[in-house]
């Protein structure tokens, strides 16, 4: 076990098991072509040989805490790995079922562990989330207040954009991205010239919104 | 009155009344869509008890100032709330009519009062403006100059979107989200190769003053 | 003299001219509408009112002067202000004319010599041009050279967007906005798949120099 | 071989090669213009002239070497100066070939040498990568889970947009412009509402992770 966990702790085996998972996504990849021909057996096998050396990993971390093998599940991406890992194994899991192929994506998630800078950067986008929290709220609070009126006003011409709340505040989030304004203004002008009022505030609103969450979150993070 | 007092500026009563506030902003959500079956009376007894409800916390909080009810109406605050709630028992305001729904609709906004963190960044937002004062008149003129230069080139040929002055500059302002400028541009340079010079600096003029006021609203909001 | 000099250099002499401008701005924007009936004869008395106070205001300020009249013109403002003014009284522009309305509207650029304000951000924004201009260089060779290839490969099948440099120049400048990006990417596939390399690193690579040009932008301002 | 030398690092031979690699640039932008007549051989002639030129400032800067001229090669633009000049002479480059335009639009790039500035900023952009390396990684990773993902929701519905997973990061990178936004959420909206939790959150976490990037690079340039 001292062995287990000097290897499991060391840099080739590390670099061996992303190395793998690599390989392992492109596989994934190539699969999502079709017509793979003589391409197809190969890669079934890669996949096994996957299985095989994924187990073999997860064995050796558990092997790695000795008499305490519990204390492997104390972490959060040993219990990730572990479940994604075993799951493949599942019965009923057979060649092209979707539930399969979540996990063996899900496999590749395991990268993340091996890079401390992603965990960091996670980590840092997690911490900067209070200091714009009132900004979502107003957010919410605008999005909800013109979805509302936004289905009083529109509900009886544009039932597609507007007949219910969800409709509206949808509209209204994809809305965000300019990309429908002149369609929506100019269905709104053949309505009433006073439609103007709601999306010029709407967008004068938002995009000042959006920027001081933008400056909530450059203050904050030149701050640490 | 000091019982009411206590119990107004208590933190389960203010839970409460958020509490409910939410319950309310959901039903309204709720009646925008069609077919509600079994559950519109359901919704219009929730209705009932919100505003009883509503107009019990309003006189426990007139109440609360005892002996000069009067002070209760020098707060903004306690003015909205007290005609949001109030009209809705109006004469003539029957179950559909718009206004009540505006009015319901209104009683959400109560909500800004119990979250000092919204009212301060409504503050600062507020505080922001006179630093960018001079960049929005900037932003008018430009508005304003290119709209008369844009019917003056275009009215003849895009009566639609540089008829008058005002559909000049609401197809200037449209024009700020990008979206239209490959339209534009086409109709244009259809017209002649020189209205490049109209659309071309117009686009790096105001790119150019939006980002001016984006760097103001940053370098304001960093010197606090 | 002195009295002409102490009234134009009075704050009530330039609320009067700063409102006559406004005026004469919405005399100008009020015009752009058809059909004004009874109200144009009213406009064009304004108009004369507004020429026959602004031709008092410049010879007021020429006055102030005194004894050297030719002062007046030492400054860039005040030439603008008496070429303006003056040339609406040149002969053979009648009520119509193009050239007119140009000369009318320059009038109401006046307003920027009032807002000392204005004129500040103006000088800044010149003032920022040299921190970007190494910047803005690299954007005219990346614009020109990824012209030129745009030329090479998509002339034959793209005539209209990639005939000559000037219109791939010009098809580049409007994807700036990412508004042709889909449509235009489309036709590359269809040539073949490696224009992606083209237009995703042209993509890249502008958004980086907007980017840079931006960050340029805001260290400038932030070190003043 | 000294007088070469001095010659090399004078200001004015620096111009005079300047304004000749920007006469080539604007010849070469005018012969994508069709019908060019008589100006043709013109052109074909300064064609010549700029080889001639270019020759003859090579060979001098080789000559500025003096008895060690292998040293000449041993700077990276003179190396891309050799290349892009010679190669111009390589027998079977007639007059219309994509390859000897290619050369010929190369020959313009030489401009940067000639500007320490643009080089300053090329090595400022090398330098901000590191700081953003964590980010582009995880928006690897991100493409590749939502591309994946993507095909697995909608290869049978899309499968122009997600077919493979190469169509897929492909529609997905279209989708950062937001340009694709509204439509591809029609389309997913028609095979099951819940493919809005696939958009909303790629866009959420797109535009937060080119935000954490934009900050990281300004944050990066600031410390500078
Ligand atoms: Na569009
Ligand atoms: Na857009």
């Amino acid at each position: 076990t001292a062995w287990c966990a000097r290897v499991t702790e060391s840099r080739p085996f590390d670099i061996a098991i992303i190395v793998l998972i690599g390989a392992n996504a492109i596989v994934l990849g190539i699969e999502t072509y079709p017509d793979l021909g003589v391409a197809a057996p190969l890669l079934r096998t890669l996949e096994w040989i996957f299985r095989v050396v994924f187990v073999a990993e997860i064995t050796l971390r558990v092997l790695a805490y000795g008499r305490r093998p519990q204390d492997f599940f104390k972490h959060g991406w040993n219990i990730f790995d572990f479940v994604v890992i075993v799951a493949a194994f599942l019965p009923g899991l057979h060649g092209d079922s979707a539930m399969l192929r979540v996990i063996r994506i899900a496999r590749v998630l395991r990268l993340v562990r091996f890079f401390p800078g992603l965990r960091t950067i996670v980590a840092a986008l997690l911490r900067s989330l209070p200091g714009v929290t009132g900004f979502l709220a107003l957010a919410v609070v605008t999005l909800y207040v013109y979805g509302m009126a936004g289905w009083l006003i529109f509900a009886e011409h544009q039932p597609d954009d507007y007949g219910t709340l969800g409709q509206a505040v949808l509209t209204l989030f994809v809305l965000l991205s300019l990309e429908t304004l002149p369609d929506l203004m100019e269905q709104g002008m053949a309505l009433s010239t006073w439609t103007l009022v709601y999306y010029i505030s709407y967008v004068i609103v938002t995009v000042n919104l959006l920027l001081n969450i933008l400056i909530a979150v450059i203050v904050n993070s030149m701050e640490e």
